[in-house]
């Protein structure tokens, strides 16, 4: 009897997605994943959303054809621009994104019904959280961080120049009492974050949320895995420059293979 | 009669050398430029020095093969620690490095003796600018400055960001009288940097001066120039990222080729 749902395909256009591959790992162990990286266009937050809508399609495409039996757009930018199309053209493949776990998270966890939402200058403009805030009756305050992805790629998650940052972002927000960090990179500076806002803002990251949902549609409808956990990376850019800001990034072991734009296109 | 030094190649890891390349065709009008950003293999910052050896000699090599009459390493990595090995491999033809010609600047500049220098991780690490002052006499405050890259690329340089980190690297530096600019991303924080330190402390960017070397040299030893100022950008990842960074960094003209790493290895 063939087992279902045993490779997941997860994507953004970094490293920053490895976030929410730990987090799908954790939550299914016996799932294998293929990461895609595509280190050679990101970021996707400054470009035209028909080309990063684009590059989505050729990319789940590639992982479709790999074997993917779910694919995790593990990149807000994309989710928020791309993630519609691609339910509609791999169904009845599923497909998720990490904008909505980290809205229904925060509308459980908001009493106040004040929340607040940070990330890329891409992800804020689109206002893809905010609206699906709105629609949910809550206030929302949302400003866009645009250097705390270096941070995270330069080391610097846990320095003075991040806790001066999350100052300068940060102190002057309204009072809300939850914190949506809405981009994948974020998890590594909920330290600094979570020193600056203090316990009574929640904070909540969609990388564990996402993986709960995949899990639970994982365990519901395909039945049980049957991989050993492997992770196998494929990068359109450097594979070295990928390894060492994947390690910055919490570092996830697996085979690394190069995957140039070229091939991609064409499968 | 064939004119001579017409044609001058330039290379960085990534968009910082555009501002080289800038000074560079200003003071030498009627030469053509070959321009290689490295961006799939960017930054070097942070990669072992034999590899970006490796990564300048194939650099090199192509943009010898392609008519440069003479290379200018527009990057201060690979100026620390590829120069030599480069000027040995491919005399006569001229190579130079942004690091001397700053050097020589500020023992120009300074009256007291004290300078500083700015600049990223790998290249403070290497201590190629504090070797080269310290053995003119010279005592030298050295700085890395990890985020100021990333203010110019993500179009911050004139921001609260900007002038919040600028005093976070820079107020606590003893009293110099000059500082080295030793990034070539930084000319571009100019304004910021000269606000934080004020007038009392004299920015040498190397950029102009390296530009004022190699239009003596080629005025002196080539003759006159024959070309029109056409500038050519040779970019081995992704051309639409490199033109949205190269705006940012004040932009540069001319036809952008896509040129693979797989391709630059074989030439």
């Amino acid at each position: 009897m063939p087992h279902h749902g045993s490779v997941i395909g997860v994507f953004d256009s970094g490293v920053g997605g490895l976030t929410v591959l730990k987090a799908l790992r954790s939550a299914l162990p016996l799932c294998d994943f293929l990461y895609l990286g595509d280190t050679a266009r990101v970021p996707y937050g400054r470009k035209p959303a028909e080309m990063v809508r684009g590059f989505a399609r050729e990319i789940a495409a590639f992982l479709a054809d790999r074997g993917a039996e779910g694919i995790v757009v593990a990149c807000n930018t994309a989710s928020a621009v791309a993630l519609e199309d691609l339910q509609r053209e791999f169904a009845p493949l599923p497909v998720w994104g990490v904008i909505e776990p980290g809205v229904e998270a925060a509308v459980r966890a908001t009493r106040s019904g004040s929340v607040g939402v940070i990330g890329t200058r891409g992800a804020i403009a689109s206002r893809a959280y905010q609206q699906r805030l709105e629609a949910q009756g809550l206030q929302v305050w949302a400003r866009a961080c645009p250097l705390f992805v270096h941070l995270v790629e330069e080391n610097l998650a846990d320095s003075p120049e991040a806790e001066l940052l999350a100052h300068h972002y940060l102190d002057d927000r309204p009072d809300i009492d939850t914190l949506i960090l809405g981009c994948t990179h974020y998890p590594v500076l909920m330290p600094v974050i979570s020193r600056v806002v203090g316990p009574s803002v929640q904070l909540v990251e969609s990388a564990g949320v996402t993986a709960e949902s995949v899990a639970q549609y994982s365990r519901a409808a395909l039945g049980p895995a049957s991989g050993t956990g492997r992770i196998t990376h494929f990068v359109t850019g450097d594979p070295v420059a990928y390894q060492h800001t994947a390690a910055v990034i919490g570092g996830v072991d697996g085979e690394i293979v190069s995957l140039p734009i070229s091939r991609l296109a064409l499968r």
